[in-house]
């Protein structure tokens, strides 16, 4: 049964990293003593290590231990022995450049599909999306591949951000940004706004958090789903 | 000898497409009878015949003739034999994809290193960089390289938006973006205000238009640039 957590943000406005999730963590690793931790996006280029010793700080109230994937000599082996998996959020082409070309994508799915407890935050989020084309990182690096994990049969935009009333800048809002994408392929996007998630428990896809999350499907108007409410899509 | 525009944008807030630049196009454009215009960049999923239509009605007060390179048989030969190009904005993933499955990126690089006048706003303009990694965009489309034609010895990152005070939204600021960028490279990156635009005669080099610029080289603090200096980078 898939037990997964896909979070906008890690950090919201004025708090600490991964507080507000805490709750939802206790939950979604229930019973797990140690948690494999994906590194690779690496925000602001912040070192393996020093981010995975930024998770284990904020795991630690809940006792479970934290490890980064980066320490294995097999980080595919690491995958399928490890209990739970945490992603980072940092840039999505570099993490999803690194799990392809480390052959861990597939590993990966496979493991979470089969019930693993997977909690992604932003970029970490974006690859339990069909793709990553709806990501809103720079194209830092060159991917071989933009598939991703598909855990969700719809894409997600982490950090949705509305447009900003009176700014006088003409750079493409996100909708914009998203209903292009729509030109291109009919994958539906979830427009995740900070301080909320998706929960997927088996085949139940459910919104939770404070906020509404902006619905885009192919060929239709844009539409608000209110948290606590199952995400009907495919 | 070069003779080229990149601008941050095509229309400033409130004003008509193209309008502020028309001084700036009228002497790029001195002598030119007709303009071949790239439409590839289709902003929000526009044909390329209608944005055609929207670039003539911009250059018609300088009574040049604009024609849609999409309307070519062959758009390789369209170049070689065309006066001067402009470029439009759009999504920079689906320009750079096209130009490169149609194999015209070094045909376009080509003519206008030679001599043929250029004018890019916005995609338009991140293609004359070294390449497309600083692009605001979405990747909507996966392009066979992120190469671009290198007019300029910097990259570009138009639209350039200061952090906004006050915005309690986690997601990152172009500034960290553009950090992250030379986590992974070292080409200097000019962060080019809505407003202003770069203009390239021979070997050198010069911010224009009414704002500075934000520079940012590998391993330097960014910096302010005012318009009207050269961009000395390399």
């Amino acid at each position: 049964m898939k037990n997964i957590v896909l979070a906008s943000t890690s950090t919201l406005h004025g708090e600490e990293y991964l507080s507000y999730l805490l709750p939802v963590m206790k939950e979604l690793f229930g019973g797990v003593r140690e948690v494999l931790f994906i590194p690779y996006a690496r925000p602001g280029g912040i070192s393996h290590d020093d981010y995975t010793e930024r998770a284990a700080a904020a795991f630690a109230p809940l006792h479970i231990k934290v490890t980064g994937l980066h320490r294995f000599p097999s980080p595919a082996e690491a995958l399928q022995n490890g209990e739970a998996f945490f992603t980072g959020g940092g840039n999505t082409f570099l993490l999803v450049k690194q799990l392809h070309e480390l052959a861990l994508m597939d590993v990966l799915r496979h493991e979470v599909e089969n019930g693993k407890p997977y909690l992604g935050t932003s970029a970490g989020s974006n690859i339990g999306g069909c793709n990553m084309q709806t990501t809103n990182d720079m194209p830092i690096v060159y991917p071989p591949s933009f598939e991703t994990m598909g855990l969700v049969p719809f894409n997600l935009n982490p950090h949705y951000l509305d447009p900003i009333p009176d700014l006088p800048h003409m750079g493409e809002t996100r909708e914009t940004r998203i209903r292009e994408f729509h030109t291109q392929q009919q994958t539906p996007v979830v427009g995740l706004r900070e301080g909320s998630w998706i929960r997927v428990k088996g085949s139940e896809i459910t919104l939770e958090g404070t906020r509404s999350a902006r619905i885009f499907e192919h060929d239709k108007a844009p539409y608000e789903l209110s948290p606590w409410h199952p995400i009907a899509l495919s």
